[in-house]
């Protein structure tokens, strides 16, 4: 599979194959209160507690993984602020090879930590996106290292599909599947999966409506990114890719957007009824569930909670 | 078995049948970053995860269980500002029953709607022990409900010591088992259990250093209670009672004390590492692991996560 093709269903299970052994299979969680509130099943696949706290892992490590050794002999590369950066710095530390990470000097300590826990050689930029290419450029061309895309690359969207895998064989007969979305890797990923698992079922992507790039690009059929968004949602802030939106447009159901206050009060609903620690990020989805309930009532509803790493230093609650 | 004589190992058996419906077998969970930093293997009891948030439940529902139909006709009452409130007034709705609490003026606002979520009728009184104390009176001789106490109560230790009957199954081969320690009734229930299904484990009681009325009173071989204690693990501020303190004397190895900067450093370990939502009295146990970690290298250790109810809007990080 080139990493410029649009991936499949097998390359999912071939994905899934080569990384079980890395990964953990997370639980499937459900919530009283929450099934209560909106008179639905709803199954929670918590990627929060994944290895390096989100379900980045799954596709870092299929691509790290898939590169033959020629390829990686001089490292791998990314730029990024969150949980990619730690996922391709876990993947490369398993597989005994470099990874390098450009990162805005903006980033907060407890995700450079993070990186650098997992082995990465970091370097700083500028906080934009220009500055964080140019910063990329330049560590490959010193370094040799290979450069992979956080979400728009066949290898990620691949590994990060298996998580849907995981959820649906486990809860066969959904009525909908939720992911975020943000460049699209683990929505795409997700509508190949559920499609092919379960065929008539819906396939939702939620956004925050400060950063609906998707939404707008779904409805318009053309790709209009979004600038420096605005939102507590720090995974969701990237617009998506040509191969992401390909498959989004393929797949998908429908993109919804919600609101900043709505996004804190479903992630304060998680915390406070669910007990888990879950990231802004993960909520958005959730707040679309509240937000409409009277629509899924008697449904069952698999939502995809795809990380859970936050800053307890700066909580919105 | 009358309240007030001492619970042995068959009637936490009892307890057991008589409440396993109603209650959730609480997972138990591992976290590969604390065993490597403690070279050690942890099996955390998560009872945050429990119905009402706390390990409460379990001995509130045996109580309210255990009466007769005719003593309870007029309802059951408590003094309580934290989870021992709300998992009788929830036990209470179980058996369709009246529940009444009474409550200092000064309890957050979180708690007190969760105790009224539960159905029950609160009257509120100034915050100290004399006041609660007339105050539960006067409605007992008002209403004619009987007073259930929080832990000085062989049907409520018995309760409490279902945790770790579980926990043993799941795990039966451990080395030591920790409990926080308040008034004493997890820790000797759990001290129950633990010397009958595991004889040779090691049995520890951890308390917060400012509220070591345990620690003193376990040293000293007679109760010395300890009056207001400022810490915030507002769960432990109890003292023991004369039941709990000979089941402790009886089956306790000892009793640690920690700091309260140990205290939140612990239960920020647990939220940003396993990504679960701890109260401060769950994380005080984990905080004497991670102090004493050169100790209990190569050790099979169980931990009780008392609870998870805290309110995000005073968190301590």
């Amino acid at each position: 599979m080139s990493n410029l093709t649009l991936p499949e269903y097998e390359d999912i299970r071939t994905a899934y194959k080569r990384i079980k052994s890395y990964i953990h299979r997370t639980p499937v969680l459900t919530c009283q209160a929450l099934n209560r509130m909106c008179q639905a099943e709803i199954y929670f696949k918590c990627e929060n507690y994944q290895k390096t706290g989100a379900f980045k892992i799954r596709g870092a490590t299929n691509a790290v993984m898939s590169l033959e050794d020629q390829e990686v002999q001089y490292g791998i590369a990314t730029h990024s602020s969150g949980n990619h950066a730690a996922a391709l710095a876990q993947a490369a530390k398993w597989r005994g090879i470099k990874s390098f990470v450009v990162m805005p000097e903006n980033t907060s300590r407890i995700k450079i930590e993070a990186v650098r826990g997992y082995g990465a050689e970091i370097s700083f930029c500028k906080p934009s996106l220009k500055a964080r290419e140019e910063g990329l450029n330049e560590v490959v061309r010193d370094t040799g290292a290979v450069f992979i895309h956080p979400y728009n690359d066949a290898r990620i969207i691949a590994g990060q599909g298996t998580a849907a895998l995981e959820l649906t064989e486990e809860v066969p007969d959904l009525d909908a599947v939720l992911a975020p979305v943000g460049g699209g890797g683990l929505l795409s990923g997700t509508s190949i999966v559920v499609s092919h698992m379960i065929p008539g079922a819906c396939i939702y992507g939620i956004e925050p409506e400060n950063a609906d790039d998707a939404r707008r690009s779904f409805h318009s059929g053309k790709l209009i990114p979004v600038k420096n968004p605005d939102t507590i949602a720090d995974g969701l802030r990237t617009s998506l890719g040509n191969l992401t939106f390909a498959l989004i447009k393929n797949y998908v159901t429908d993109i919804i957007s919600v609101r900043e206050q709505k996004i804190i009060f479903a992630m304060r609903h998680i915390w406070e009824r669910m007990k888990i620690v879950v990231e802004p990020s993960a909520a958005v989805p959730v707040a679309a569930l509240i937000s409409r309930r009277s629509e899924i009532s008697g449904r069952r509803i698999g939502v995809i909670l795809s990380g859970g790493n936050v800053d307890l230093k700066s909580l919105p609650f």
